[in-house]
């Protein structure tokens, strides 16, 4: 095949993405629908391989033009028995084979990858790794952290399946309870969640802020809005958001110096924010960073966005020689 | 060569330690002396390569009988290009291209790795990692905190070649200042130096502890003594004791969900306190850690003591298929 293709599949909690990706990385066509996790895994995944025919179609292939899948999904999982052991994202499912029986309903090699590591791998073959650079580390920003790593050009596992957990790495010792059970996780100070819930917490506490007067109640406060405050430079929202930033900036350091990688890349919906995110971590990092070496990472926002996802996992089956995916379709 | 054997050097401030390793891991020999940097790199080259001709006749070995030499340094340095940028135990070497120098010396092809890797992949290798189980972390603690990564079955380096700087994670922000320009590394809490430190400046703020009536000045206060002080009950040697054993516990954390490995391993001279050091790192570790999922490390003591870092130097040469070694003795 001289320009082979892959399907790159990101599964959310929310909505399935499903796109035809090129040998340079190059989106032909995608398809978006509810992903409805709680018909069952049988019928969502009989539902992505209805979307994987119709997204070949679509981009004017057939079966044979594609050289696999690449399918991102949320974990705990496990890439090496293409098996999701149970997520927060999808109420319900246990031990879904999910890659074996996605390969017997298309009928296509299936490679199962962490959502995190997928949307790593595509910044890092196609989007702010500039064609593999070097090691990368991406932070996915949303309503919780995320993190991929990639290593020696792939995606990094360790002995349990579970490396790159980077949204529980302690960042305050005795800080915030976390859900995991662990105090003062990286999560609890710089996702989107608890960003809100900092801000009403000090509003709750008394603090006066713009974000009480924008006619949606506390209940209904967004990351957004948060956003929206800082830009117009509301006290309250500059705080928290730059504790987010700090946090975030000794999340690199320790990237730094455990991985010590050519880029760090912020992706989800909080990078959104854009500059006010980046400046404000490069800010940090550079006033705590040391002097031994130069040895820092470049930090950036992603430059896929959204589709980082369906990039990474396509770009995983494509980078595999031919005769080397070792995934069969059963 | 059925049986072959390398040569596995630990250059360190102190002392030079060079020892033939065979392939089962087994020192055959070996042979210690000082290192005497000052002398500057040419002379002390010269010496390590007397050592090593003296170390192989002393195995009853000649030199066609060694596949190369593995050697461990401290750094900064690039393995990939053989060469020490500079070390503070190794004053006024700057630059120095010890892997070609030492190769042209002994006429055998040779390695250079840092050595916190070099002692990890011995002990990942021979030790405690029960003949590569699964990925490896170590941390070596002494004057400073030393780490080695063993990631896939190989020293992990990273874009700038400085991966697995585990003395430098940050353990508590806006801690104790560093020498590096950091603030709140884990070597301010969990080194010998710092042990000391912390013992000596609670004293001198009118703490009292038997480690003042050792008979022995403030200044004379060693490691050693703590772990005596410890043993006995002392209170403020307890406290400073389990301190460090608990940002060690933090430590174990952090690269649990960066690297997800089998193991941490912890060596160099505070680990000869044995159970009472990686009982209550563990004890903490259990304390802190998170119920999501049962991914945790074990973590133990170094097995290799001293000779991790020769017989890891030694594995890096024989683990090489022959003519994969790709250093060559220029």
């Amino acid at each position: 095949m001289s320009n082979p293709h892959a399907i790159g599949i990101d599964l959310g909690g929310t909505n399935v993405r499903c796109a035809v990706v090129d040998a340079k990385g190059q989106i032909l066509h995608r398809v978006e629908q509810p992903t409805e996790a709680d018909r069952g895994p049988n019928r969502v995944i009989a539902a992505i391989a209805d979307q994987v025919a119709e997204t070949i179609a679509a981009a004017g292939l057939n079966r044979t033009d594609v050289v696999g899948i690449g399918l991102g999904a949320p974990g705990p999982l496990s890439q090496r028995h293409g098996l999701i052991y149970n997520s927060v994202h999808l109420p319900g499912w246990n031990n879904v084979q999910i890659r074996a029986e996605l390969a017997r309903r298309t009928g296509l090699d299936t490679l199962l990858e962490n959502d995190a590591n997928a949307a790593a791998f595509g910044e890092y073959w196609a989007g702010a790794g500039a064609g593999g650079e070097g090691d990368l580390v991406m932070f996915t920003l949303g309503t919780g952290v995320g993190g991929g790593v990639i290593v020696a050009g792939r995606p990094l596992h360790g002995h349990y399946e579970n490396a790159g957990e980077l949204g529980h790495l302690v960042v305050e010792v005795n800080g915030h309870p976390c859900e995991c059970g662990q105090r003062g996780c990286l999560e609890q100070y710089a996702s989107a969640t608890n960003l809100v819930r900092r801000a009403r917490e000090a509003m709750q506490a008394g603090r006066e802020s713009a974000l009480k007067s924008t006619g949606s109640t506390l209940a209904e406060l967004t990351c957004e809005r948060i956003v929206e405050a800082v830009r117009d430079g509301d006290p309250l929202a500059t705080e928290v958001w730059d504790e987010a930033c700090r946090y975030l900036a000794v999340a690199c350091v320790l990237i730094q110096h455990a991985f010590n990688p050519a880029r760090v890349v912020f992706g989800g919906g909080m990078s959104q924010a854009g500059p006010l995110l980046i400046d404000r971590i490069v800010g940090h990092f550079n006033d705590m960073r040391w002097h031994l070496m130069d040895d820092f990472p470049r930090i950036t926002l992603s430059a896929l966005g959204t589709d980082a996802g369906v990039v990474g996992a396509a770009a995983l089956v494509l980078r595999q020689a031919p005769g080397e995916l070792a995934i069969s379709n059963c």
